[in-house]
């Protein structure tokens, strides 16, 4: 993980959530908007930068969904995994920007065609990790549509709210 | 602005609105639990590291509501002071955490005195800049209660999350 050194490949921001719903095909002359949606959970912004590449990948899902974020009824930290919580995964090139006087810049936000295969194999792996930890079938993994809008509704008993570099 | 190089003295992550409601008051045995709530607009989660101080707060508040973040009906994109939108500030402690193992640490995160000092100027100052620039009674500034628990609902049309580290 990027402690505050090097410039970082990866960037998450994670919140907690009672039910998280995202559109992921805006609606068009003849049909009406879909979305996703999901109850209880984690909901994760992801950007990746310049520099990223798949190796990154297993690991950074791999701390995501293990580190303990989520209230258990018990009042104790566990995993979202643990929970078991569902995960809604937002692209979210955004969190690249750098002010640069009243703008944001982002320069240095990874290509199109690049940050596309990384999310498509990052949301992949997410899948992965928690089909295989959970036997819940109430546990899901949603994401958005990348390159689009994310027009998203959020309800929480407390955000939560955690920046997460890689 | 901590532009990568040193620690940062504040973080804040910020998302635009359409609709947002944060829990300001948790209910009692003999009470409801009281909202504050805007419409179109910005949610900004704050957090102050050790370190930071007042002489911070002007700079923060002033790049805060002058970036151009927010989509006016052109689709050009406008301060939060020219849409005008209104804002909710949600102070937001998990912003310093870093992970350590599978659990977050909060060392650098400034005291709960220090912090809910800071906060509260860094309310007042955006509330006069905003009472500044809008002759519109429309705009509003409204405010999570510091040390609670912030229990938020969220309603965007694409929540368009920065992070700007000062």
């Amino acid at each position: 993980m990027s402690a505050g050194g090097g410039a970082p490949a990866a960037r998450a921001v994670l919140q907690q959530c009672l039910r998280a719903q995202l559109q992921v095909q805006p609606a068009g002359d003849q049909s009406e908007a879909q979305f996703v949606q999901i109850d209880r959970g984690m909901v994760i912004y992801i950007c990746f930068f310049n520099g990223a590449s798949e190796e990154l990948l297993q690991k950074m899902v791999s701390t995501l969904l293990n580190v303990r974020l989520c209230e258990a009824s018990s009042g104790r930290l566990v995993s979202v995994l643990e929970l078991p919580g569902s995960i809604l995964i937002v692209p979210q090139a955004t969190l690249g920007g750098k002010a640069k006087g009243r703008s944001m810049q982002y320069h240095n936000n990874i290509s199109k065609e690049d940050g596309l295969r990384l999310y498509s194999a990052f949301v992949s792996l997410c899948e992965k990790e928690v089909a295989t930890a959970s036997a819940s079938s109430s546990v899901e993994v949603k994401h958005g549509t990348y390159g689009n809008r994310q027009v998203l509704q959020l309800d929480t008993n407390g955000p939560y709210t955690h920046l997460m570099d890689f």
